[in-house]
């Protein structure tokens, strides 16, 4: 995150000028904003905004940045013992979401990625930071990839479904059961054969 | 499609009209795209758009029609034996998906409906009667819809990171290798004990 100072200094106004550009690039889009916009949104001076982030671009850096506790709840999730990872990653993720400050947070990473190339790259090295670290160490960096992979793709629809757009059954389910339902195929995944490897 | 008159007479201008709407719709939104706007991005006269279309709302839904041979596809993946529906249906929406006109249309309904409940309502009408197609018709009803509903996260993931954002290994591998590597989770949720069930 870049402003000048420690986070303490940069105070509650550096927080609301992040949350309003959060809020902005992720129903308008982040080509459509404006510093100006984001200063508008977070009622504050555009001086502000240009002073603690200089550019757009270091805007949306940290408008990207992920909830810090996404990181700590993944990295206990990789870990566990192999043959629980994958059950320990869905509630991971599902506990994360479940928050409505991380869910907020997240929501508007994914919202903003799918307009913007630039927050589309940085989703990218989310991902590789984050799911590859569930994927076993010990495997051959192709195999791990695609593991990760599939991993996203498991991960991402239930996001969509269940609290981005909110549709059909999975979206009123408890998280436990979603964890049960889920968990075997991240399972499957993280661990088992697979067709190509 | 709302136009006046059979498709052939209202020939390549309305065709015209939905393509830039489309286009529109999933780079600016729906909220924030005019009739003028999709007059201008189709290079015709204003006053055509209102003609074949009358409001945004019935360009809307012209614009969330799927591709023709998407319904199709489904139909004919769900005739087939249960132990290989999982199967034709991962390869019957891939098959889609590569196909580039089918693609950007699939792409611009996906886009559009992350923006606009309007639309959103749209695509979960879509999926009521596509995904819950496949599954087998004499189970319980309550059943049936989970089942959907855990095809549904994995299909939208799958087409999220390989078709909409290209990211991770999903994105680069042939799409008879991506039907070997999904096929068995989709037929788990078609077919297998499910811990709620």
């Amino acid at each position: 995150m870049a402003g000048r100072g420690p986070k303490g200094e940069r105070g509650e106004q550096a927080d609301k000028i992040i949350a309003a550009a959060r809020r902005a690039f992720a129903t308008r889009g982040y080509a459509a904003t404006s510093l100006r916009a984001v200063a508008q949104e977070a009622d504050v001076d555009p001086g502000l905004v240009t002073y603690y982030f200089r550019t757009k671009a270091t805007l949306l850096e940290a408008v990207m940045q992920p909830p810090e506790a996404f990181g700590a709840a993944v990295a206990t999730a990789a870990e566990q013992p192999l043959p629980l990872r994958g059950r320990a990653f869905v509630q991971a993720n599902l506990r994360l979401w479940e928050d409505p400050v991380s869910a907020e947070i997240l929501r508007s990473v994914i919202l903003t990625a799918a307009q913007e190339p630039a927050a589309m790259q940085r989703l990218r090295q989310l991902f590789s930071e984050l799911v590859l670290a569930v994927v076993s160490h010990s495997l051959p960096d192709a195999e791990r990839t695609l593991r990760a992979s599939l991993i996203a793709t498991q991960m991402v629809g239930l996001v969509m479904n269940r609290y981005i757009w909110q549709v059909g059954d999975i979206a009123a389910l408890p998280a436990d059961t979603v964890t049960d339902l889920l968990a075997p195929t991240i399972q499957r995944y993280l661990a088992d054969p697979l067709p190509t490897t």
